[in-house]
């Protein structure tokens, strides 16, 4: 356990994604860009993403046939079109988007040691698109620290 | 990016929510006032559920559809009264509620900017009630930031 | 709401969890260990683990029977060797262990109050483990407080 300097701080950062439809962008290299241009070695960077059918997560950055699988298996959970749904202002895939964003996380916090992010030797940080049309996402970016 | 002040500081608080059995309540008003209360205008606001058969979401505050529709797919995905559980004490929604819970969120940050939660234009926050019954909920709150 | 003192501080550790193959393992006390450790009596302890194969889950401690449960029904939610997945180099649970993980959560975040963890009477702090083998797990702590 290390106990750090006392003179804490804090800064925003806005990151913009651009999505091709529904998929995984990995967003690793931009948060540790924005922790490196905010100074900070040792702390904690917090990302929230502003919309309701996107979200975050955290996977393996190695085969890409993870996030393949990982997308077949949500469009089998939550099929495109179900009769279930009522919300379908704008398509098929749009509240299947939501549930999507519900089953997965709007949010993530990562600790940030000696200049870099906390992350496993196989973990990247991924915007998951869940309409199927491309967007541009925006991820609030929180870093706390010295 | 924006360097912040060097003051950093922080608060508590404890929401109290109270239910009408299953179903979401937005507590998005409630957040931002325990915000405003305590005096910090950029930082951090996190929120963690005390409970096990409760969970946190963000979500479309526009159409109420959104809302009706994700709680139609739970229904379906994880059944009241499911053969497969053995934990029934509470009922037939008691282990579902805790699946559910477990299939969401028990906690969110959200960055605080200028003042406002960094919420988009749709999102709403939400306590999500997952047994049948109406209970009281405590959401504890940590605010940090200048 | 309680305003702290101003001398904010923050500390990382690293918890180190042995698995015994798929299920859940409580690390509660490791946790409330690292926050005495690091002597902050009110903040906020984040976690965050390593791997993307295992989780972070808020439960139930009473009765066991509710893991029991949440272990069959994720087992039934996303089986072992089902024909979906493509990526298997690890065998028939490699692919259902990332979408475990994606479904739960990696992180979580919990305020500290008076020297405790804010959790509910009934709740715990999980590690589950998804895949069949045991493994080492390690979990990121970083600690913010006063």
């Amino acid at each position: 356990m290390t106990a750090a300097a006392p003179a804490l701080r804090q800064a925003h950062a806005t990151l913009a994604v651009a999505t091709r439809g529904r998929g995984l962008v990995e967003i690793t290299a931009p948060v540790a860009d924005a922790v490196a241009r905010s100074g900070i070695r040792d702390g904690l960077a917090t990302l929230f993403v502003r919309h309701t059918s996107a979200s975050l997560v955290v996977q393996e950055n190695a085969d890409p046939a993870v996030r393949a699988d990982l997308e077949r298996f949500f469009a089998r959970l939550v099929p495109d079109g179900d009769a279930l749904f009522r919300h379908r202002d704008e398509g098929p895939d749009d509240m299947p988007a939501h549930v999507r964003a519900a089953l997965t996380a709007v949010q993530l916090s990562i600790p940030v040691v000696d200049g870099r992010l906390a992350l496993g030797a196989w973990q990247g940080i991924y915007l998951w698109e869940h309409r199927l049309r491309p967007h541009r996402r925006e991820v609030a970016v929180h870093l706390l620290g010295t």
